[in-house]
């Protein structure tokens, strides 16, 4: 960390800031007498730019590494593979999780889980506990839900990913989903995100909608240093100005947290545009951008859907996108799964 | 609700959305033949714009009415009045509540609950569970700061203010509590709402920095439809493209609050602008806009605070922006609390 | 477009409503004595939602229509064919524009468009004029600028795409420039817009920063309803919270502008990101999402440059780049110019 | 400038950056073989971040003074005093500035500035040139609109305040004007902003929807720097997810503004929230969190505005505003002019 003083800092605020230092055991340089600069070399994680910035004379200060120890890549290292049973999430692979927003019904789920496993699909995503804006609005059929999702998936050899909305429902959660899933909401909800490090099932974590990289990789890192590493990442799009689509998609993230950190990275295009129409030039997007898989809602009668309607696409408009998905891959080094 | 119609949609599809509306027990008007418009009349907070947007041969919905129903203002509706203890939150009132970012000592809380009370503060703010974005940083004293600052808010006749981050805490915090506050990253944390409603103090609801004043009012419509109709909701700030200062803070959104709702809306300057120099012409802006109160984070050594020190006010800045506070309000039709 | 009453509109509020839409000559239909819809049939782009909204006892306005005549896409329509000169900009291409944010010098240029040309590419970049953020920067030769761009793409069969920031630089610039580009900050420079569409060389016209899409496309009305019908329009990233890219690239504008409009679309993936590194991850996600072309900036020694380095790609770079493009574009049904 | 060597920066590339630097002509001093800092003492305007950016072995760079030099406030200084004939506007004023968006007519603008000039009023506004997001939209009555509102303001012995927005206008509207506008949309219309340096009439600079506040200082600096130091600041609002109102009115600009810099800073509520009921509340913040004026709206009949009639007020509530900061200011140490 590099603390830049004050232009005006008087002899006693910077004696005092020095005895402050030392106090807090920290180590550090101070350049010469009339260099407007402190290099402070203790562990950085563990020091907030906060303290130094409410010091009297401290003007400004520069992280010159990242606030996250656990999640950044450092310049050797391999990406880290999530092996899901039989499944691994890796560099070469291009994961594929589609399903309904939310579990609506066993005839519902089953019949979506069969048609995407005989399209090939190996994950199926559903909706047990909802968050939604409006307390009117459908909540989910909670642990029924989860057993119908269990259910569904078991008969077709496949995984569930589903999502947890609070701490105290993860020991349930757990019982029924291979992979637990955080949503944009919670992406800072640090007490689920405590719990779902303490817990042995991989993590999809999606980035707050108005969460910045850093800290995504911060919420990321609440995971890891409670001692899970299986951490998914998954951007699906940012709130911004823009109200032509229901958020943003920030695809630049992709290759930027493939620099930053070792963990995949996942894309949602359902949620980034909220349109049908979108989500299959999305998806190439992200193939293209170097995501390694996509979070896709699908739905037998979209028109139907208890939520998330306008952006879920049926059947044959994802076998469509999976078409073209696998003409592209290998293009890019990756294989569907 | 306004149903508008795509210009090309067919017979079938018109005739396939009549008997869904019939299906799901819509009340409706088709206007004739050539116009592209449906009135919905039903119960609107219960239908979702989405439901409506999913249908084939459906361009967009306008709400005209708000989604929220208990948290809206009627038009010849008072503005509500909260009531902690002696105290009233009410139009009349400008009421202070000030502490520090967290508990961190006895001693700390303790002096600085001397202080405030002697000018004459009546709500004692601090954190005893604090939400950071890193797990590196201070977490918090837990129940011992729960434990400290009721103790010492007793000591000096004050009520204390102080977060929940989970709903799994609230029995313990509302043990200690006199006023529960939900934070910026858990206003859609929706179990912490819904627990938040089913007890009986009185909720500070900051808004959501990514939350249109919208989805606010929704947050708060959680608390107010689970039972708890004593819900102040409090600016804070939104996250803009601007990073001079922490948060972008919302003064419209005070003035806009009081015309769609009858609840009290408070600013906290000190999470808006992360900036000490800053809070008291925004706490002045704040009482001229109509806010019904202030948060402001106040420590007697703002340079040794284990959090948001930059932001923090010591004393005497305290005293200060009081002295010019009492001096506006009378103009503006309040007393300072 | 739909005008919604107030719930609370007064019968002579609403009687002198008619009245004044009478006056204007607005064709409308009032539905019902309950019911708050007013329908107004006048040709839309004429009206504004404004002059509605400002009229005592009306709540909201829904247009149905775009404001944009020109730019928009009527169901059957093909996409515009820009042609410059014996190279179409259409739908089956995948047109690259690439060169230095600004011309230097002759020898600068000149390699440039030697080494550029020999890979293929025939537009070729480079700004004269240079609307800078400080008045301390760079700002171009100016008009020895577009002099030495002139002959150097002369020299190597290349077109000129450059930019206008001022209408009063225009008839210079169309002396040198085979495509006028207008840049993000002139936008909403409607001065330059009408300029521009008054001159006969197509209008490469790039997105503004905080512009949304219908005011993107309102600006490529400005220019087409002068006169100009070869509007190429450009992407190039919005500002947003986020800054760990220079700009947020809005992927998803690119097929909705497909759907909205029948104008080209490319993408500026240097300006959108502002980082070297993520250039070619965006280019491919750019050609995948349904871009017709790229702006990219190339420079022989891009930390010489004078302006941009820290974006700008140097050849080896750029030679990647197309080659992957290359590979890809057959099967998105493009091929690369 | 702090420049921040990355980690893993070569020998050759360190040896080779301090040649360039040297080569530059910018004097510097590398700290010690392990430390990844270099300190930059060359007078900072002139450099760019993006010129070390660009080089190899670079990480990050940290400006430690601002990039302005003419509009910054050094600690010391007195504000600046912008003198209008007669009428000074400088920290003991606060300044009003009202009129209708458009001129209209000569019975408009007459009747507008009798009655404003009744009330006190000595600056009249009202635009002759009108940037309008949609070609269809009014575009302004141009040189007769001018020509209408000198003589009005003539009249009753006011001011007139117009916007420009194009250097070409210039030399035609200094003619008319006392105080030339330059609009949000034109903030970075670098030849706009040289064109107003160059000529002797006082600028008002409103901030660009999507300008920090750093940009709004370098465009300032624009015309300070090509000889004109009669520059008042304007916030208007800022872009953001927000759409319950028109902008989002960034409050905490204008003591920041006043810290970092010695030009006085106006708010414009009209355009920031774009609602008539919100224009009392906003104006009393202003005052209170320190501006030197305020710019209006007011049109005689608001439902009849050209231009911006949802945001336009009336005779009877502008006076009813004026009455209320006429209470409040000299509690801010203020007289209402």
């Amino acid at each position: 960390m590099i603390v830049v003083l004050k232009k005006n800092i008087t002899a006693p605020e910077k004696a005092q800031l020095v005895e402050k230092l030392k106090d807090v055991g920290c180590e550090f340089q101070v350049f010469g007498d009339g260099e407007p600069i402190i290099r402070i070399y203790s562990k950085q994680p563990l020091m907030s730019r906060d303290f130094f910035l409410s010091q009297p004379g401290v003007q400004d200060v520069l992280r010159i590494t990242p606030p996250y120890e656990l999640a950044r890549r450092n310049s050797a290292q391999q990406e880290s593979i999530i092996q899901v049973g039989d499944i691994a999430i890796e560099p070469k692979h291009f994961v594929m999780i589609a399903g309904p927003c939310a579990v609506e019904s066993e005839e519902q789920i089953h019949g979506i889980a069969q048609t995407l496993s005989r399209m090939g699909v190996r994950f199926l995503r559903g909706g047990a506990f909802k968050p939604r804006t409006s307390p009117y609005a459908f909540q989910g059929l909670e642990e029924e839900g989860l057993r119908l999702i269990r259910k569904a998936a078991d008969q077709f050899q496949m995984k569930v990913v589903t999502e947890a909305v609070s701490s105290a429902h993860i020991p349930l959660i757990v019982e029924y989903a291979d992979v637990l899933q955080i949503g944009t909401r919670n992406m800072q909800n640090f007490q689920l995100l405590k719990s779902a490090g303490k817990q042995k099932k991989p993590v999809l974590l999606k980035r707050g909608m108005n969460a910045t990289i850093d800290e995504f990789l911060l919420a990321a890192e609440y995971v890891l240093q409670a001692g899970n590493s299986q951490v998914i990442l998954c951007e699906r799009g940012i709130r911004t100005f823009e109200k032509a689509t229901r958020n943003t998609l920030d695809i630049s993230a992709v290759p930027l947290i493939k620099e930053l950190s070792h963990l995949p990275i996942f894309v949602d295009p359902s949620h980034a545009s909220g349109k049908r129409s979108l989500i299959l030039p999305l998806s190439r997007a992200a193939l293209a951008a170097g995501a390694d898989g996509l979070l896709i809602e699908v739905h037998h009668q979209a028109e139907f859907a208890k939520s998330d309607g306008p952006q879920s696409i049926n059947f044959q408009a994802f076998d469509a996108l999976l078409g073209s998905l696998k003409e592209l891959a290998p293009l890019l080094g990756k294989t569907i799964l």
